[in-house]
């Protein structure tokens, strides 16, 4: 069978990187090209060295046409709002877009215009949440996805189940998130310089300030989410910890894993575990580690999810949409083991 | 005026090495002795290369008689179990003593027998419980200190001055903490092995399996609060992010950050800061900084406290408290500002 | 065509798990039993959680017997000393040996005797050293291999080139290495702990007394090269900084660079970089980034090479020497790109 | 007696925060003033909020005249190149001037044209080099100091003593230095950000391009030191691992031990240790630690030192030439112990 041509738009962030990385040893596809903006006219091993001797190709300025002449499939990592017109010239030249950045989240537009401060794109309406464990339907031929990002894929793995099973109330929920640095992408700033956040742990965007909170209730259904990111120093890794009040409080603890498992079972990229997760475990792979226990005390459910922000949490996540929609089995190009140590 | 002669039991864990560094530089006290089990007939330099050209004595083993002769102040910064004997023997001695471990500290003798699964020492119906901070009376003149750890004292300094002033219900609270690894001791373990704790997050000890939990709870007059607590990639810092529903939903949410600033407005080493704290700012110092806000959707209190765990969540708290029983100012010795970076 | 069933003997450490990452993906190899000594018994992802969901198989108690029924090729990851009469169990038995311990790596017996303080193992004539790209002869068919170590694979890398060259003299010899903490292994020591090593660079073993010294010079054809280890707070990467005395001074500088170009110009897995390399571009991956300069002032060369010792300095090696003498691709199961970040 | 006003000029960067850290407690000083371009007219806790309830000043223009009014001292924390006419400025108004800066360092106006690309400055020829171990005069009295940065001081403080007693030879010398990333000061870049320098080390300005080498070179009298500095994943400390000839190849190796203490024994803040030194074992101190060892094989000196590069490195240096200039005790404010861990 011949190779699928797919290209990269946004090639020099950290998400573009990863893409490439999972993409060179998917066994279906081919990298057809790379675009960006600030890096066009670059070589990619001079972007990322990583590259060398294995990837020589060029970055290029960006164009529909070109894109739409080469490749069949295009990811889109590019910051949200300059994002979906690109996006839109794609998908209206046929081809399948995955699109890693915010603009095609949310569907509700008066939500996306108090949270973003702008004006929904309308083309929202047309995207699917790329996250296929939680999709109700095949993904199969679609051609437009919203992958979401790092931190909702964290919160909704491991919530969603619990309350589509009707085991904890959607009022209430508090998710309080660690995430490594590399989330932040890869321009220099105060917040990201390594003297800074080396050694130390703080809290962002504190009391209903992050972007993401909306994207968590509307995937939930569920209102008022408090919703706590916090800067970890590592490079890679979210941790959700997340707190929910059980509907039955005399339920026993075992029922909440147990609804972990079976949400799962025939899922090959979430594994439900017995421990509480470890993003060292999920590193560069594409998998999510999910646990659930009950406060025996307090009554409170207390449910985790580990992944690697990066693979689970974008890059990874956005191929397995497209293997989803292309027919490829689910696992391909993303059955890495996580690197650890 | 002469210096106070005082003794280090326990100095070869990272409490004990804190204490030192700390007494070192204490205008009012002389280093009388360092008393240790492994390392007894070592050199302090030998054991904790940082003190070389600066303090040169030797561990020697524990003699209650010989400490007594020699000091009017002990630390002890023992095993959980190890401590309270060789306290009982040094505070009949008439030694002031400060109990960094957790053998004293919860007045409840069942309650310390459901947590420790053995029987409670009856010392602790006379020791003080050392926050400084939270204690209703004058510390001057008492004699003995069960000095809390790093993850009480975090939770208790800010959820303390919200519950005491009826602004968040004591019942529901949730205690999110993130801790640096020197928490767990010198003692090399598999969960302290750099390769596996390097870069990665993960809970521990998750639903009512942490021994603190009952230490927040006394202190606070609260009961089945949820703690979480967390292992974070750095050496040192704690930070615990509190989860409170107010006691009145319509309340601004200035009014907690004006609660805590009321309460510590005469403290000197607490204080209230205006955006999320981070570690890293009182990092080896014995500061904490707090500081609470108002989920305006979820009418949520998020209140976070940050400190450094061997400083003011051990040593450094141990040293104030000496301070305030033997009438020195409250800051001697403890006034050094974080090192950052 | 049928996969090659494998072996992993040594399975619970950190080399182990990253020959199963490796061999997970190699698309020739088939895992066909892991054995162990402390784990037998347990099963994989109890042990390893990065494997939970992905490779459910037990750790078992080695017997050479069962190993030969089951698999033709074994991975010996075993301490030194325990290694060779486990290797020669299997060699002799027809298997193909790759043996990443230190135990036949010194062809000269009284060297060995000399480094290791107990007589050498006759076996060490009939193995091959383990380094592909240096390897004078086709390693086809090829059962018996002493796979090098993490340092003699960085300082050969970039020194052999320059030497077998000319270019530099073979005496005088400096490599400056610095390590990443996993080198260490998985077993907690003091020196491996957190709080020890991390936020901290030290140097060990210094002045001729790191056993990784013979290895160096034995395939170097050199006499008396210092080697100066030092830990790193990282848990990946080695970094070799070498430096040497040209055989001309007069040479202009970029003949050192285009030396290793031209010898590593069809060596799949080793790439010349025009900056200093970085042992973050090469994490998990098999590929050596190396490098070389001249100071004109002082007339010295100095040559560096980055790679991951847990990948080209260990597991990946020990695939790569497999593939060459199955006769697979050089590369296979050894393409994946550093993950950077 | 009265407390000594000292102004630090440049208190926005790292540099300034730590003598900011290290003035405050001081016993002989008081700090009149802070100064800063970028951040003048913020206060000092919005810029660093580890001063927070303990320094509240606002960081203001500098004005020459302004400063003079108020302090007796300043400390300049400047970048090169903008750092002489404020230095300039302020000596000529009667100051005690300590510049970290470059500007001043080297005495030869031609070395410094090479190497810095600008003309030097005349005032080079009246300012100390502030190494107060190194200096072959009393500094009492002295009013200008040029004060050396962290990776001279390293290499200078084991390598000057050897050289000078003429135990090694000053030609062929190699420093091999590895530094935390605070030494690249505060402002973000690609260079500094977490994500790319975290878990990996790597060398930058190799092949006499740094310019810290001729500094080196003319403390030591030495010429074309080869100096390779390398970048680790810490916020602190600074080791030079240093390679030298011995001028008599038979001398016994602990003769360049017992040189060093020879050379330090009246010195407070030097100590020679009898292992490797770590890093971690000075952070936040003004102490270094000094070592030395022959290879008896390659007959090659190796002589190490491990400083904080904030500390020892820069700020200590400078407020310990201000004691000996002023005449206060040589440790005055200077004698706190590593942070460790």
């Amino acid at each position: 069978m011949d190779r699928v041509p797919v290209a990269v738009v946004g090639a020099s962030g950290y998400t573009g990187a990863e893409l490439l990385r999972l993409l060179l040893s998917h066994p279906q596809v081919v990298i057809a090209g790379l675009y960006g903006r600030r890096a066009a006219g670059e070589r990619l091993a001079a972007v990322f060295p990583q590259f060398a001797g294995r990837l020589d190709l060029p970055i290029e300025a960006f164009s529909a046409d070109e894109v739409a002449r080469r490749a069949q499939v295009a990811f889109c990592a590019l910051p949200h709002g300059e994002s979906s017109p690109i996006v839109r010239d794609l998908y209206t030249r046929g081809l399948t877009v995955l699109d890693l950045s915010a603009d095609l989240r949310l569907r509700d537009p008066a939500t996306y215009e108090t949270w973003y401060g702008r004006a929904a794109d309308p083309l929202a309406q047309q995207a699917a949440y790329g996250l296929p464990e939680l999709a109700g339907h095949p993904l199969r031929g679609q051609r437009l996805f919203a992958v979401p990002g790092c931190y909702p894929t964290a919160a909704l793995l491991v919530l969603a189940p619990l309350v589509r099973a009707g085991l904890v109330e959607p009022a209430g929920l508090i998710v309080d998130a660690k995430s490594g640095v590399s989330g932040a992408g890869r321009a220099p700033t105060a917040g990201t310089h390594f003297s800074e956040v080396g050694e130390g742990v703080h809290a962002y965007q504190v009391a209903a300030a992050h972007r993401h909170t909306p994207e968590i209730e509307q995937e939930l259904g569920a209102s008022s989410v408090v919703f706590t990111p916090h800067l970890v120093p590592m490079s890679r890794g979210i941790l959700a910890t997340c707190y929910a009040q059980p509907t039955d409080p005399e339920r026993p603890g075992a029922a909440y894993r147990e609804a972990l498992a079976q949400f799962y079972r025939e899922r090959p990229l979430v594994t439900v575990v017995d421990a509480p997760p470890d993003t060292a475990h999920v590193r560069g792979s594409n998998r999510a580690h999910v646990f659930a226990a009950l406060d025996p005390r307090a009554r409170r459910v207390i449910a985790m999810c580990a992944l690697d922000n990066l693979g689970k949490g974008a890059a990874g996540q956005a191929v397995q949409c497209m293997n989803l929609a292309l027919g490829f089995p689910e696992t391909a190009g993303l059955d890495a083991v996580g690197m650890f140590p």
